[in-house]
């Protein structure tokens, strides 16, 4: 690929390239969410991915493009865990070893899942340490491939395979879509279905769904320059807590995504309980924040047609607990 | 309806007067369950249906098929919680009223669901009391239709809508079924899905699954007469405690169906377990048991391909707790 962002091929290329190991998950549908929303809501339920998150599709596509020169000592990538997941498990699968680099707070599941498939896993402080420069490190102690979470075209056409997917299913039942929500921390999501959606939805809104403090998507776009300066501290959704919006999805999503949305800690964990007591699904606080918007009533989608990630499912017990402890049984 | 049993035929009606309002749900896939079985396991998730369980697909049609004259007093059923947010959300729906028996010690879930969709609850002593007589008096006395849980042909072809979906999506897509595992409480789910699955797949093995102690399905197959008998006690497993297997389904499955095959509740919990941290989804111990049967190895799938049915997900929170804290995290 010699053109600086994914195209349409790009995701349908990539498509092809997962398919023997990626899930093709379902668009999960509730009367109960469409009665709640006023919308008819279709959820792609990435949390059904292998390794419980939509990392899996990128991080395999990635490591699969790698020649046998970039493989020889292996991968190396950085992330709060489901990245580390997609990786290590992509690693496993071709046979290569992976070095994982995660934060000491991230929960336990997503360090034990990566352990267990195999990885090496490298602890930082999410707080004081800087993980991209810790990641880089490695790659040039070691010779490792770095395979970064969201800034390269490989990853990103990965990431675009569930929006091909969800726009196939739909397409295929005739039905249109008018919006989409998108789970956005890096915004390779975000990115890569925006480009996949709109092939076959032109006019789709699509919002980038963040926790609030941590909304740089929201105020980068709203902006036209990428910014920094997230004032939110600790977060529950720590799959999507991360600096700044990345320089390539930001490329790719300027001037086309609507306005960024942006829920508390209480609306995402009461979006977790919700799925669990109703759509009977796993999802983790970071993966639930666009559920969270539909159900906290962020933007206006009565009557529409709408697209809404679940986009990671790794959540420990004591945060399910926690989540079904806070928010009322009758949303 | 003039015949004895349901036929493709009613399976298919049904299929179409349940549509609008009935979730098609998906076959749930996972690599890790197809490394641990040595199958390609598809799992039929009626835990994402409408009211959490496959039961709304039969209560839906058995109560939208009579007329006028039997509504005007309304629905009356009885049932351990399942069958019950069935009819209470089928009869809400439609405008009826609805009266619910259920034992005092189902889950606190399937009991607050229950009457949150508007029906009136009637509580009963599983161990002392006979459900049925407790139904049939409220019936006689108010002039309510009895929905029976497995006992009518509408019910029954409702049911077998869920396999007519897994049958329709797996032959679009040129995968043969060689077995299928189904949670057997009555056997109107497993009736059902039998005569659907059949007309695609002639040859296809169906299992009953049961839990240890409740396997009348499984005794009064290898029988072939209808027995009860069951000395299992108190089973997590609520949805499918049933006393002995239903007339109408025996009447189908007679000759039909492969050996039965039991768990333990250990077996069952682990399942819960396995499918909340592996497959992302909330399945309650009943809903779980044909998971277990193929994680606990009850019969040989190896190289096959295997649909099991996920037969429903309304678990209390401190039960998924006590399957999480019992089975190990590595299945």
């Amino acid at each position: 690929m010699t053109h600086d962002v994914p195209t349409i091929q790009d995701i349908r290329e990539a498509a092809g390239r997962i398919a023997s190991h990626a899930v093709r998950t379902p668009l999960v549908t509730s009367p109960v969410l469409d009665a709640l929303t006023g919308a008819r809501v279709f959820l792609k339920a990435e949390n059904l991915q292998r390794t419980g998150s939509f990392k899996f599709r990128g991080a395999f596509h990635a490591v699969s493009m790698l020649d046998d020169a970039l493989r020889q000592h292996g991968v190396v990538a950085c992330s709060s865990g489901n990245h580390a997941q997609g990786v290590a498990d992509a690693a496993a699968i071709l046979g290569l070893p992976a070095t994982i680099v995660m934060p000491k707070d991230a929960p336990d599941m997503k360090k034990v899942r990566t352990k267990r498939l195999g990885a090496t896993v490298v602890e930082y402080d999410r707080y004081t340490e800087d993980r991209e420069q810790i990641t880089q490190a490695i790659a040039e102690r070691t010779g490792a491939a770095l395979i970064h979470p969201y800034e390269t075209i490989d990853v990103l056409a990965g990431q675009g395979t569930a929006g091909l997917e969800a726009a196939a299913d739909l397409d295929a039942a005739n039905i249109s879509l008018d919006r989409a929500l998108i789970c956005a921390g890096g915004g390779g999501l975000m990115a890569g279905m925006l480009l996949a959606l709109r092939d076959t939805y032109p006019d789709i809104a699509v919002h980038p769904v963040e926790p609030d403090g941590h909304d740089d998507q929201r105020r980068s776009h709203a902006m036209g320059k990428r910014l920094g300066g997230n004032n939110g501290g600790a977060s529950v959704c720590d799959a999507i807590v991360t600096p700044m919006p990345g320089a390539l999805s930001f490329s790719i999503c300027q001037g086309q995504v609507a306005e960024g949305l942006t829920v508390t800690d209480e609306e995402a964990l009461a979006a977790v309980a919700f799925a669990w007591r109703e759509l009977k699904l796993v999802v983790e606080p970071g993966g639930a924040v666009a559920l969270a918007a539909l159900l906290s009533h962020k933007v206006d989608v009565r009557g529409e047609t709408v697209l809404a990630t679940l986009s990671g499912g790794n959540i420990d017990p004591e945060m399910m607990v926690r989540a079904l402890a806070t928010a009322k049984p009758a949303t």
